[in-house]
């Protein structure tokens, strides 16, 4: 890698490009124990519930490792022991959802649609009134396989007319996407530090409903993903129950200030809307296409059709425009040659711009013409 | 806090003061996916394995989190759902240990002593030899809750000849207290990055038997805490199963890195012994005692008894100390009245002298005339 001392251009779902002010946060080491730190974790969940205008309804509940651990605390911990789960599918984080509910032993019912087709409230009214037993509704609302969108607000009033929980994995979308606990009913919006907020990756959090999960004391079979403890000790004591990752909860703040200094969700999906559209119109020029139809295209993570010409291979292609300083993302499809994009952090059109040239650069090197499969 | 643009030392038990080189690895953002960081990964666990001798017997498996985290998908995973774990306790995290060993519905059996009493070898013949059901022992090898060293060589031999499985929390101890996987036999030794290797804390992993391993598919009731899947997918991808904490995971190689510079764990216990030293002489000078005999308080973490003055509270006392530069950390005993110091981490004499100095200062401005109680 020509670039090993500069920092990469990644535009990848996340881990992505983090703005050097929230990098250089992480050059202090903070105390778990002190009251300065806690306020910064403080701050956060405060911060996060501002973006959900949730205070009056919700709470916030941060949480150690990757987004999956706080998906898994969600459901371990709002999903009661004799629950029953409805999994929306259509990519493998949906896939993903399904298995950790059954690995936990709750009761599962799995309904997928193909990758590029976004479940509708019809398929979950017809799936919810025929059967009585679902208590529960999980729904990938960007689903990172594609960066297809849910249909959330149309599904959400669905699911509360049928009072069952709405559990929402808002891992690609949260910050960049409108999602307003006043407007929109659901039991628990989960999301992870390193995504549309832009902050390194380490924690996750929970936005859940307080009268939901004040009633969820031990439903979890796990001592470190249990939600509802989480919550309560944090609220009694300001701390963490366990270690927390303190380099990354305080660069995470920085990152939210920024966020909001940016203008919150509407101007960073703006932002986002453009890195897509000069993406597109870029590889537009070079003849590349999108696998998903634009409406339901989010402008997070782009899944390209694959150049093509027989010399083309994901491999090699990666390789060179890595070199250029652009990290780009294998496409996760089995049904088509696909790569990915993503649109998201601490970048702007100008990247965008200089990541169409690379890949152009690169398609030339390898002698590949111009044209996607498809 | 006077000094909030300064980095504090942190004398607690981890999160801890790591070095500005180790600090700098996080100022670089990675792709998950990428060669480069896989590359970093792989390190990691090749270092890990070097340092317990382990390469011909066991394995290294990262885990997101704390180490708590690591702690309970090592017990999700290496003990059967029908196993049978006995929890050595002498303090908190043995308690920790035995609660999620139930709540993953193991069945546990507890055997506690005092807080300043090593569990023995012939305990642990005794209980074996009484109850054949036992499959696994789980042992704190050094309690952060005192500071206490548990036998772990004596207490390995014996777990052995009965032909359990041992499962060792080395927390506190690892890369501090010689773990030679040649000489002590173990199913699994856990820890964290954010301890003796002096990496920031938002990892852990778990250096476990492969010829145990390697038959625990489908033990584990959590997907995000399954260490056997999380090893095959590394083995097989190179890549993490879920998102990596991409900074932590370079600090700590950075961090590894500057541990064997140093001479790795005997160099490191030489330090820590050499901080442990010159913090109880100064101790000592200003009167103050610890809570734990000499001859099983290990130099990682110290309990010292809070002073006899009626004048003291550990809140006023820890904040003043804490305005002149120096996180100590609160008692968790509930028989006396402590405070805890940490000689572990990115710190040396002369930083122990200072915190002293501090201590003596802070003592005096509290009026507090000298002597612990005790």
């Amino acid at each position: 890698m020509s670039l090993v001392s500069r920092d990469p251009v990644l535009l990848t779902p996340g881990p992505l490009t983090t703005s050097l002010q929230t990098k250089s946060a992480m050059m202090r080491d903070w105390g778990s124990w002190d009251a300065s730190f806690n306020a910064v974790t403080a701050k956060i969940r405060k911060q996060l519930l501002d973006i959900i205008s949730g205070h009056e309804t919700h709470v916030c509940v941060p949480m150690q490792g990757s987004g999956t651990f706080s998906v898994e605390a969600a459901v371990n911990t709002l999903v009661p022991r004799n629950g029953h789960m409805l999994v929306l599918i259509n990519g493998a984080y949906g896939k993903r959802l399904a298995r950790l509910v059954e690995m936990m032993r709750r009761k599962v019912t799995v309904f997928e649609t193909a990758e590029d087709v976004p479940t509708t409230a019809q398929d979950v009214e017809r799936l919810l009134a025929a059967d009585k037993s679902i208590t529960h509704v999980g729904l990938i609302h960007c689903e990172t396989s594609t960066g297809i969108l849910n249909p959330l607000a149309d599904i959400a009033e669905v699911v509360a007319h049928h009072r069952r929980g709405l559990i929402i994995d808002a891992m690609s979308s949260f910050g960049a996407l409108e999602i307003n606990a006043q407007k929109i009913p659901f039991d628990a919006v989960i999301a992870a530090s390193g995504k549309c907020i832009e902050g390194p990756p380490g924690m996750g959090f929970v936005l859940a409903r307080k009268e939901v999960l004040e009633k969820c004391a031990g439903n979890s079979l796990s001592l470190s993903l249990d939600l509802y403890d989480q919550w309560v000790y944090m609220e009694k004591t300001t701390q963490w129950r366990f270690t927390p990752p303190t380099h990354i909860v305080v660069a995470f703040h920085e990152a939210l200030n920024q966020f909001f200094a940016e203008g919150g969700q509407p101007a960073r999906l703006a932002r986002y809307t453009q890195n897509y559209e000069t993406l597109m119109a870029g590889m537009t020029e070079l003849g590349l296409t999108q696998f998903l139809k634009r409406e339901i295209q989010a402008p997070i993570i782009v899944t390209i059709n694959a150049p093509a010409d027989a010399k083309y291979n994901f491999k090699d292609f990666y390789e060179r425009v890595r070199d250029k300083g652009f990290i780009l993302y294998p496409g996760k499809l089995t049904q088509a040659e696909t790569f990915r994009v993503g649109c998201i952090g601490a970048i702007g059109q100008a990247e965008m711009r200089s990541a169409v040239n690379a890949v152009r650069d690169t398609l030339d090197e390898m002698g590949i013409r111009r044209g996607s499969k498809d």
